[in-house]
């Protein structure tokens, strides 16, 4: 247990980040002033199905690792005793009696877009400023707590799209990656999950953790020559207003239900409201609608129908179209099954299955120099692989129906909203305006990838601008109100409200633009350009 | 910090788990005796590729968490805030107090496959005894640390396939989910990685992590005003007995390798080996095949060339494949370029990417009952997922070449060794036997799905016969040596070799039989039949 401590705290890194930080302090570099940016490239492909967008995720728990983590004795210990191939120690006393000082997080500054938000590719989530070696060493554990929430948070954000209104409970955690699950469960209620079965963190985030039962729980009755009867009798005893019994352990439709409904008649006359049943196996569509006439004529509309096994969003859909044909066969009214439907997740939720990893990286994007600031670049043989150099802010633009139309990143100095503002005001007062001003009134958005792209939007078809980076963190104290899981989930609804619906689509999604200003264009081309002078002349 | 040990401790379940063992506290069933196997039903499924056999992982990690979970105050004061839909409380104080009191895993049993140990489906990995009560509620950690563990040894097993002798490096902390990163580390270097970039966990398993440097350390010469020599240069004077490059930043060929080289050269005039360069972009066969030529020019024949970006098996066997097809273009001598690659792996392993759990599960399978022990099985309308029910051992079969021939299930009572050891013997005394002796002297294997599927070894095709279930938990405390990783490697080296190659095979691989004993069929046969009494009267 104490083993596990160590190997989560401040050693939960690439030995490069450690071997790197020690370079930089023997060339006194490691105090310098760095700036990472942290972003993903790609958005989820499930391989059959894409995600359009992204919902950010884990921040919270970044914060509180960077809190606590640092270089205390048992790590320098560790270190010293860690050697080269040749036998050498890997670590010198000055790099460690340097690290036991100065080996926390309280040189670092975030700024980092709110949990919940809608988040899109290439836009910096996280940027990471303060002294080179920390940072360095930070690079692992941010992108390990980050990536891994948000690619939980935008599959429970496809799940919430393709169920509708109903309910979707996480039932993860059996398949989850080790203690993971636990971040995994945070992020599906960030994103669209109602509630969780995981029973700790479920209720340390205040969500009532929920479940049904088991079939060992009724293999149990039937091995001590009891039937399912008596098992599903003995769990209305025993939680009569929360009675949601597991149909299928025998057999749903002839033995499952019908005793259920037994059990529930007992417990209407008692008083109490069945809340419904669980299937876990069999074909659930056809099972849905003939369970859902089985509840209606027993008089129990309103009882629940909670699917299970191996769901996704493709296969949430896929129900609910095979209800909707079926449903008239029964002379059945589709929406009424379709909306009694809760949707258990497991497995492909809690390891987002199909695409189980967020490629998102860290990237320096500048270092104090002499003098000044420095952009840096790292060149690439894809244009989609170069990042964007350099301090920026980011931000969203709306168009008139209030729907966000593109997201831009910027200089640090430039601002859209300021300049949106006064054009808006200006044109507000003057009415019309002549054609230079026009020019002056139009924000240019330049394809980071393709010198050609670039789209002009005029003020006028822009409702709303705002800066997506937030202060959260100032030379390691905590600068931001720490916000509820229930405040960002309101963030998600608004962000994903706020998509074109086709960006929203869960298959084959319209790409959301992501352009750079024209000022970030060009000191893209410019480093671009002095690398590539390095390049012809190796070792110069 | 606080919460997380919480939400790690005994909470770790699901919801369920504590409402049916309250349930079975209600009835007086929670101190029966109950068996749960732990088995998976199928091998991971990568979409392209597919597994024919799974490495055992995780059992040491699963014995520490039940050693120290248990229901303390706070955890007792957490059930007593949760409450049913109407605001009832969940859980009773007579309930809680049996918990407080009881509720470890102290009158726990297990019996386990090793770690390392190659497993098949349906087989019983883990098979717990104890109380219901609690023994409901170790489902979900159990599954959770089990699976994820047994999932990443599985892939690591095979890279090893595709790599042969080289070097395979775990590289996926950055991309793994959460903290069960350091569960994926371990079990990939079970399953066949030799080295793990994760610093914290790889010293702590005793194994020193490893790693190069990133494109940010160049990139951090390059901003101010330096260059990719002077950036190699510096990492040489550092860690000249550990020099490995990362040539990609600029240009690979054009720049990354010449400088390398320079700062090679110098190297050696002070008597040092270089260790090689890592290749992170481009085409990895093609780029390996000219950085081995240019290091051979430069008199680096030993110099290594660590290839690393979103590598797989499949990957790395295309990669061998064209290199061995291009390298007698250039006159090059194909088995020596490969004989000096290593390979970096990360995401792919770390989230097992194409497969992202194993669907490992837990089910009753006795429970004790009045009078005597009292098999338990759940029927399914797929012939695959009924549960073999229960006591049972487990039992491996090798051919005359050594080779693993099928595992077999039988009855606790039934002992196929000591069956075929007397046989032996016999047959050994005697020289030959008549025909009545023959019929004894044959093992007779029963597909478990399909009654007419029956396998008949003689005792002569047989060269050894082992059981696979060991004690490792006798009523909580640990009766078995925790065997060292370098211990379970060995388990896995010699089980994967003694595997016939077709089941080996990284695409679609023999199907390795499982079989159930004759006795053992009878039994799941009389239980289906009281079942299908059952669903014919519901409610009798």
């Amino acid at each position: 247990m104490n083993q596990r401590t160590t190997a989560e705290g401040i050693l939960f890194t690439d030995q490069y980040q450690l071997t790197m930080a020690q370079l930089y302090f023997r060339l006194g570099m490691h105090e310098k002033q760095a700036q990472f940016d942290h972003f993903f490239r790609h958005y989820p492909d499930y391989g059959a199905h894409q995600a359009g967008f992204c919902v950010n995720a884990g921040l919270d728990w970044l914060l509180d690792w960077m809190e606590s983590a640092h270089f205390g004795e048992k790590e320098l210990e560790m270190m010293r005793g860690m050697t080269s191939r040749t036998g050498r120690r890997l670590f010198a006393d000055d790099f460690l009696s340097w690290l036991g000082a100065n080996g926390d997080f309280c040189g670092i500054s975030l700024q980092a877009i709110p949990e919940g938000r809608v988040v899109h590719a290439r836009v910096p989530l996280t940027v990471v400023r303060g002294p080179f070696a920390m940072a360095q060493i930070l690079e692992t554990p941010l992108l390990n707590i980050l990536n891994y929430q948000t690619l939980i948070a935008t599959k429970a954000a496809r799940l919430r799209e393709s169920a509708g209104e109903a309910l979707v409970l996480e039932f993860g955690a059996r398949r989850a990656h080790d203690r993971g699950g636990n971040a995994g469960t945070r992020a599906a209620l960030i994103g669209g999950a109602d509630f969780s079965s995981n029973a700790g963190i479920s209720h340390l985030l205040g969500y009532p953790p929920k479940g049904t039962h088991a079939h060992s729980m009724v293999q149990a009755f039937l091995a001590q020559g009891m039937t399912e009867l008596d098992a599903f009798q003995a769990y209305a005893d025993i939680y009569p207003d929360e009675c949601l019994l597991l149909v299928d352990t025998i057999d749903t439709l002839s033995s499952g239900v019908p005793n259920a409904i037994r059990v529930f008649e007992r417990l209407r006359k008692k008083g109490y409201a069945p809340v419904g049943v669980r299937l876990d196996s069999g074909d659930l569509a056809f099972l849905s609608t003939h369970v859902a006439q089985m509840l209606d004529a027993a008089g129990f509309p309103d009882a629940s129908i909670v699917l299970s096994n191996e769901l996704d969003e493709l296969i949430i859909r896929e129900i609910k179209s095979q209800i909707a044909q079926e449903a008239a066969h029964y002379g059945l009214d589709a929406d009424s099954i379709i909306g009694r439907l809760v949707y258990g997740v497991g497995t492909r939720l809690i390891t987002s299955a199909g695409d189980s990893s967020l490629g998102g990286v860290y990237k320096l994007v500048g270092l104090q120099g002499d003098p000044g600031w420095q952009p840096a670049i790292k060149v690439s043989e894809d244009p989609g692989k170069t990042a964007i150099p350099g301090s920026k802010r980011a931000w969203r633009i709306y168009d008139m129906r209030g729907r966000a139309t593109a997201d831009l990143l910027t200089l640090e100095e430039e601002d859209p909203e300021q300049l949106w503002q006064s054009a808006r005001s200006q044109s507000g007062f003057n009415g019309d305006h002549d054609k230079s001003d026009q020019d002056k009134l139009a924000l240019t958005l330049c394809d980071p990838r393709v010198r050609a792209n670039r789209r002009t939007l005029p003020v006028e078809s822009i409702s709303h601008i705002e800066p997506l980076l937030l202060n959260v963190m100032t030379d390691g104290r905590v600068v931001c109100d720490r916000p509820t899981i229930e405040q960002s989930r309101t963030l998600r609804r608004e962000d994903v409200a706020r998509l074109d619906n086709g960006v929203r689509r869960l298959i084959n999604p319209q790409l959301y633009h992501v352009s750079v200003s024209e000022k970030l264009w060009a000191l893209q081309e410019r480093l671009l350009s002095s690398l590539s002078t390095q390049r012809t002349d190796p070792g110069s």
